[in-house]
């Protein structure tokens, strides 16, 4: 059997964490393979510590590139303690965001460059990569917007970046949509929930498991 | 005048802390520059806590491109908070480490390779560079045996390294000297300690000041 591990990409808002459970779920009664939900960090202690350093609002002063490598080394322990020990015991890995989300947010949101942002994650994953990445595609204006309805708490730093970073981060994916067809599936998010989790069902179903079985 | 900036390179046990503070002393009697001596993480609150988290001693289950990710991070911000600020007020900096110590200790003595390390540290400081960097040259086993002599408390988790870790990092070294002979001087550190502080310099003069003042 091959390895499946799927990516689940797009921004805040688009309702990601709603669809991976409920993917997982399904994955769960079609498969008997163990079906494991994660995301960065993901139980790993050291990318724990890592996203503390990141996610401090008294950080103010960090650079994009600091933050860009703190990312990476923040992926690099996840994936290495719990990605590839997963797929290795042939469990299915569902990773809510994965590299391409640094593509988008460090390499296009901060400015530093998609093909910078990349290699650098690249070095970070090496071998250890989706074969089929859900891109939940929401305008940047929505995905704000339902955001602030939902929350309470105080955003965090990077939660607090303006409009005109969103937009930068949505032409890069879709920019990574269109260079690696074989790999995105293009969902709409502006669907209701249970029509976005279906629209994500039929492309795993369709990539993985037969076609009797894609309901 | 041009920016001065020179970095110094070589194992634990070959006296750069001690060369360095004199060094500042006598760059500050040769120069109405303002000297600042440095060493990641230099006073960056943010390199300090990225440190850390490397040099935890807990942290055993820590990835050498983690690592190697890490000590970038790490440096980009002490390169952009502090190096970069210095030269821009035109002062001078002289650095206890730099790039070439990740180059050294995580491509060759980690083997995640050299190529791959010296882009992803290039990616970090950009064109904040050295224009010479001062290689103190001590055998493995040499520096080792003064490691131990000199230490009190317990080694952190690097420090724990075989010899064998210690040898590729001084096999790197040389390469990278070989590669970069316009910037790197070599300074034999088996030599007694005023003895390199004046090799060193020697270096720093005929490089930076008029030949008048190389003494």
């Amino acid at each position: 059997m091959a390895k499946i591990f799927i990516s689940l990409e797009g921004p805040d808002g688009a309702g990601k964490s709603t669809v991976a459970a409920q993917l997982q779920k399904k994955l769960q009664e079609q498969s008997t393979q163990p079906v494991l939900l994660t995301r960065e960090p993901g139980g790993s202690k050291i990318s724990e510590q890592i996203r503390q350093v990141i996610l401090d609002v008294a950080n103010q002063e960090m650079d994009a590139r600091t933050e860009a490598l703190l990312y990476a080394a923040s992926r690099r322990q996840h994936a290495v303690e719990v990605v590839a020990p997963a797929l290795a015991k042939e469990q299915i890995v569902l990773s809510d965001r994965y590299l391409d989300s640094s593509i988008a947010y460090q390499g296009a949101g901060r400015e530093i460059g998609i093909a910078a942002v990349r290699q650098l994650n690249l070095f970070a994953v090496e071998e250890i990569l989706p074969s089929l990445t859900l891109y939940l595609d929401l305008p940047p204006a929505l995905g704000l917007k339902r955001i602030q309805e939902q929350r309470s708490q105080a955003p965090d730093r990077l939660e607090q970046e303006q409009l005109a970073f969103h937009e930068r981060v949505y032409q890069a994916y879709n920019q990574l949509v269109a260079e690696e067809p074989q790999r995105f599936v293009r969902i709409d998010a502006t669907q209701e929930l249970p029509q976005v989790v279906a629209a994500c069902w039929q492309a795993i179903a369709q990539r993985f498991f037969t076609a009797t079985s894609n309901d």
